[in-house]
C-alpha cells in the first residue's frame, strides 16, 4: 500500500509536517531539542496516539544527544531522566506516549546501558529502538488494515471522527488504514467526515488524507451525523482510540462517545481500530483514564477570530470514553475483538506479550 | 420581565441588530427596502423562526410603501404580491415566515383593502398588523415562560442548542424565555450552551443573552453534550423549533435531533418550546417538512479562514427533525403538551383557533 511516512529521523533531527498548519500549508518542522518535542506534542503540531508515541521515543533519543555529552555522568543522566519524564507527561490521555518512553528505558536496561559511561552507545540504542517502533507502527497499520477491511462493503457510508489516519501514526493509520485497504481492494464506499470541533482534525486532516487516497468523502459538522444515520446514509462508524482499558472501554477524541451512542440507537455498527500499544493493562476501566482538559481559547475562537463573548466560561475536554458494550468490535493488528470485554482484552494482551512482539519489552 | 425588543419599526423603517456581527459588534441595521428584508433573512442577519416571521410581516408593509405609490393600481398590486411572495419564500423551513406573510394578506382581505385604491390605508393596515404580531410575540414569550418555568429545578444543568432566545423572537424567546422566568423565580441552575455549528448561534448569541440575564452558563462544542449527559451534569435539554408538524414531530436547527437521541439514551427529558405560529396544520409529519440546505462555505471556513481543503464536498442541512416520541413535552403559550402526538396537537390547534387569538386570521 502507498503511504507517506508521517515522521522521519536522521542525524539527530526529527522531521514531521506541522499538523496545525494543514491543510492550508505543508510545513515541515525540523526538531533537534527535546523541549520542542514536548511543545509540539502539546500544541498538537504532531498528534494522534501512535504518532505522539513515536515522536516521544525519538524525543528521548534527542534528549540523550542533547544532554549526556560525550560521556554520561550521574549528573547528565539525572538531567536526561528528568527530560524523559517531561516527554512522558507531555499529554495525559494517550497511553502510547508513556508506552514509548517506557519502552526506550526498557531497551536501555536490556542492553545494560542505563548507567554512566560513553554516550554514543546509549544514543545509538535509543535511536535504533525509536526507529524500530516507527517501522513496527507501519507494519501494524498494514496488519490492522488487513484485519479490518473486510468489514467495509460496497455501498457503505462510513462515518469517522477526528483523524485516525496516516498523520496520527507513522504513516498508515488505524481507522483510516482499514478504509485505505478497502479502497485498494476495490470496494466502493463514501466516508462521512466529522469536522471534529474544536480543532477540526476531521475537516483539516482526514479530508486531506482521503483526497490523496482518492476516496469519495463528505465533510459534515459533528452535529449532522445523527440525521445522516436516521436517513440511512451512514451505515458504519469507525474511529481510532487514545487508550483502551482492560475491560474494553476506549478513550478517543471528544465526540466519539456521542457517535457511539447515536450508532447504537440507529443499530449501526461502531468500530474502534487501534494497535496493541493503545491498550493499557494498568487501566481497569474507562473511568480510570485521565481526560485532558484543554484551554478555553480552542472553543472561544477560530484562527484568532473570536466566536463567543470574551470571558465566557468553557468546558473543553479533549477526550471522552466509549463504554465497551457500545463497541461492535475492536480492530487490532492481530484481528478483531468482537463485543469486547475484560476476558477478551486480557486474552488479547496475553497473546500479544513480549515473545510475540519481536523482543520488545513488556509493558511496565 | 426585563427584555430588549429585537425588532423595532417606525416611519417605514425596520431596525434590528445584525446577528451575524454579534457578539463582536452590536450593529443596528436600518431597512427601508423589501429586498433587504429578504437578503438579511437569507444571510441570517435576522434569524429565529418567530423573529423572521415578524421581519417578514414588516417586510410586506415595507413592500407596500415602496411599490404601491399613492394609489394602488392593478400593476403595482401585482408587483407588491410578487415581492410578498419573495419574502414568503426567503427561507423554506420555519413556518412562521409563511404564516406571518399569509397573516398580512388575511388582514388586508378582512379589511377589504386587497384591491386598487388609495395606498395609505393598505400600508397602515399592514404596519398595524405587523406591530400586533410583534406585540403578541412578546406576550406569547411571557406566557410560554410562565407555562414552562416550573420544569426547571434548583441544581439543574440545562442543555440548549442554537438560539431560541430574545434574538430569535420579538424579545423574550421561546426556550430561553423559560429559563429567564426560572431565573426570575430564583431558581439556581446552569445552562450548557451548544456552540451550534456551523454558524455558532449558541456561542455567539445564546451566551450573549445569558450573560445579559446573569444566568450561569458554560459553552461547549456540540460533540461534548453526550459526555456531560453521561456525567450527570446535563439533567434537562430544551430547544426551540422552526416548524412543528401535526403529529408533534419538530424541525429545529441541525443537531437538535442528535440532542434528542442522546437525551433519550441517558433518560434526560427533552423539551421543545414554541408558540402557536410554529405549528403547521398543513404538515402531517416531520417527513414533509422541507429542510433548507445551505452553502458549503459555512462549513468549509470560519470568518473567511478556510478549515478544510478547497473543493471538499460538504453536506450542510440547516435543520433536522425530532420525532415526537423523543419529546417529553412541547411548551406553548397555552401550556404543556406532554408526550405530544397527532391527537394532542390537533386539540391544541383547535383550542388556539381564531376566536381565541384576538381576531387573528386562521391559518390558511
Amino acid at each position: 500500500m502507498k503511504f507517506s511516512k508521517t515522521l522521519a529521523f536522521s542525524s539527530g533531527e526529527l522531521r514531521f509536517l506541522d499538523q496545525k498548519r494543514l491543510p492550508q500549508a505543508e510545513v515541515t518542522l525540523k526538531i533537534r531539542r527535546w523541549q520542542e518535542v514536548v511543545s509540539t506534542i502539546q500544541a498538537l503540531q504532531i498528534r494522534g496516539a501512535p504518532a505522539i508515541g513515536i515522536a516521544g521515543a525519538f524525543g528521548v533519543a534527542i534528549a540523550a544527544r542533547q544532554i549526556l555529552g560525550k560521556t554520561a555522568t550521574p549528573a547528565t543522566l539525572a538531567a536526561f531522566l528528568k527530560a524523559s519524564q517531561a516527554i512522558h507527561e507531555a499529554r495525559p490521555t494517550a497511553v502510547n506516549l508513556m508506552w514509548a518512553v517506557d519502552h526506550q528505558f526498557a531497551a536501555l536496561r536490556k542492553a545494560g546501558l542505563l548507567r554512566p559511561g560513553p554516550a554514543a552507545p546509549i544514543i545509538h540504542c535509543l535511536e535504533k529502538n525509536a526507529q524500530a517502533i516507527l517501522e513496527e507502527d507501519l507494519s501494524i497499520g498494514m496488519r490492522l488494515a488487513e484485519a479490518g477491511h473486510g468489514l467495509i462493503k460496497d455501498g457503505d457510508g462510513v462515518l469517522t471522527h477526528c483523524n485516525a489516519g496516516g498523520l496520527a501514526t507513522a504513516g498508515m493509520g488505524s481507522a483510516l488504514s482499514v478504509l485505505y485497504r478497502a479502497k485498494e481492494a476495490g470496494r466502493k464506499f463514501t466516508v462521512y467526515v466529522d469536522e471534529t470541533r474544536p480543532l477540526l482534525q476531521g475537516a483539516r486532516l482526514t479530508t486531506w488524507e482521503l483526497k490523496r487516497w482518492g476516496i469519495p468523502h463528505v465533510l459534515i459538522c459533528d452535529n449532522m451525523a445523527a440525521m445522516l444515520m436516521k436517513q440511512g446514509r451512514i451505515t458504519k462508524a469507525i474511529t481510532g482510540a487514545d487508550r483502551i482499558a482492560l475491560n474494553g472501554d476506549a478513550a478517543n477524541k471528544i465526540g466519539t462517545y456521542g457517535v457511539a451512542v447515536l450508532a447504537h440507537f440507529h443499530r449501526i455498527p461502531f468500530y474502534i481500530a487501534a494497535p496493541y500499544s493503545t491498550f493499557d493493562a494498568n487501566t481497569r476501566t474507562g473511568a480510570q483514564i485521565p481526560i485532558e482538559e484543554r484551554k478555553p481559547e480552542e472553543v472561544l475562537s477560530f484562527h484568532g477570530v473570536p466566536s463567543a463573548p470574551k470571558g465566557t466560561r468553557v468546558y473543553n475536554p479533549a477526550f471522552d470514553v466509549v463504554p465497551a458494550p457500545l463497541i461492535r468490535a475492536l480492530i487490532t493488528e492481530r484481528g478483531l475483538i468482537a463485543s469486547p470485554n475484560a476476558k477478551k482484552v486480557k486474552a488479547f494482551l496475553a497473546a500479544s506479550a513480549p515473545a510475540a512482539r519481536h523482543g520488545r519489552g513488556a509493558r511496565p
